[in-house]
């Protein structure tokens, strides 16, 4: 499943200079970005919300994971579909940021729900030259993420687990748990469906 | 007041489907929205702040009930003008997201700040089938959501009620009380005006 | 380095109207600020990310006092330009809301990540006729404010501060001190570099 594209940051240490506002990555794989934001804004941002399996076409062309049933709204923005991975009828609602510095999963039947960030990019804070720090985002199957969310690098969301409207996750989210609030705190379990 | 465009949901429980990412409203009824969107994007999103009257006007075509001296800003995003009651000197800021799948109601001199959200709609995460819920929203006079609150769906804010800047409010805003938070927690009483 | 146009709030109390949705500011500054929306809407906020060179020149020519080496992003919505100062390598990343009423100081090196909103205005809210109030944001050497934080009225960011993800500042940030959530709490102290 690996290929040359699914390590983004693979010469990032030789470029340390976020400090300064430099480039993080380096200018081949930022090209490929470049090439990959104009196919998007030509090929997919302006399509009708049914067009869903248009647009996981066209990510699969460019790297994605994902099966035909999934749901990718027309104004998510996808840093890199190289990093993307989507099951059955899982979905990413308007406006969505998947910012995929380091990959994301998004199991089967997991809701994304609008303007959710889902983060997988930060700094090392203790380190003086500010490095770019990455971890993986996996939203289980049944999961949802409720609108406007924002799901932090490294969080794995249990299956059927729920982070309210506007909650803030930074590490793991128990399945079957609903979570609400930033920073997100559990407050009660979801019931499962019947055979869970 | 009621009309049959004011219950859009009257015939969701036909189509149980979002959990397979289908739609949740009639067809006749999307049209309708289609119309409204479309109005909306010509007749109003380009439209200099001033011209507030014109756009109230344009929503009571629309369904909404809304007093001349209601304040619309032209960047608002109101998602069915069926289900929006403003008093007088009620304000929405810029960028307000009023998604008002149940009835949103601001009363007189109430404000709504730039980019808040109020969000009517959620889902039942204890059922299988994922269905749409869909609660009113009543932001009574003088309360002040300010920039880039939350306020959930069933939330009443009482008169003179502050939410806080990002503040996320899901339950009763109690009169003349100040919330911040997320989780929005009462952190002190407003006064009072003389007389009240 | 004072100027007629770094105090934009000087005749506000000649005009308390905001809770009747009036103008908060005077005519001419309107003006001045209708031009300054233009410029920017013309001449930077399509231009590529390395021009930033170029962004801060135009900044100047309406008042800012920016080193030559800070980072302005094309896509940051900046009040007054009259309001703000930025030191070497300070940088302001893409979708950022610098809401300047007030002046907004963001010394050497400090970073504030994208889609974080700087408001330095508020109401008094317990004063009937709701004034604008407004205080300076300050975000010292070396400070981080990471993405989609919201950083209000008054606040003082120190040296070294870190403000995570999603976090609301409305208080004091102690130097080298990491602090996230909404309300924002301390959680911990930042490795200072050394020598420091």
């Amino acid at each position: 499943m690996r290929s040359r594209f699914n390590d983004p940051t693979f010469d990032s240490t030789a470029q340390p200079l976020p400090r300064f506002g430099g480039a993080t990555f380096a200018l081949r794989f930022r090209i490929m970005r470049f090439l990959w934001t104009i196919c998007w804004a030509l090929l997919a941002a302006w399509t009708p919300s049914p067009l869903s399996p248009w647009r996981a076409w066209l990510l699969r062309r460019f790297g994605a994971r994902i099966d035909p049933t999934a749901i990718v709204r027309s104004s998510v923005k996808i840093w890199w579909p190289g990093n993307l991975i989507m099951g059955k009828h899982a979905s990413m609602g308007p406006g969505v940021i998947c910012y995929n510095v380091a990959e994301i999963t998004i199991e089967d039947f997991a809701i994304v729900s609008q303007r959710t960030h889902l983060c997988t990019g930060t700094h090392d804070v203790d380190d003086e030259s500010f490095p770019l720090k990455s971890r993986p985002i996996t939203i289980r199957s049944n999961a949802w993420i409720a609108a406007e969310a924002f799901v932090g690098p490294g969080v794995i969301a249990g299956e059927g687990a729920v982070l309210g409207a506007r909650g803030v996750a930074t590490g793991k989210l128990d399945p079957w748990m609903i979570y609400v609030g930033n920073p997100a705190k559990p407050v009660r379990n979801r019931k499962r469906p019947a055979g869970e």
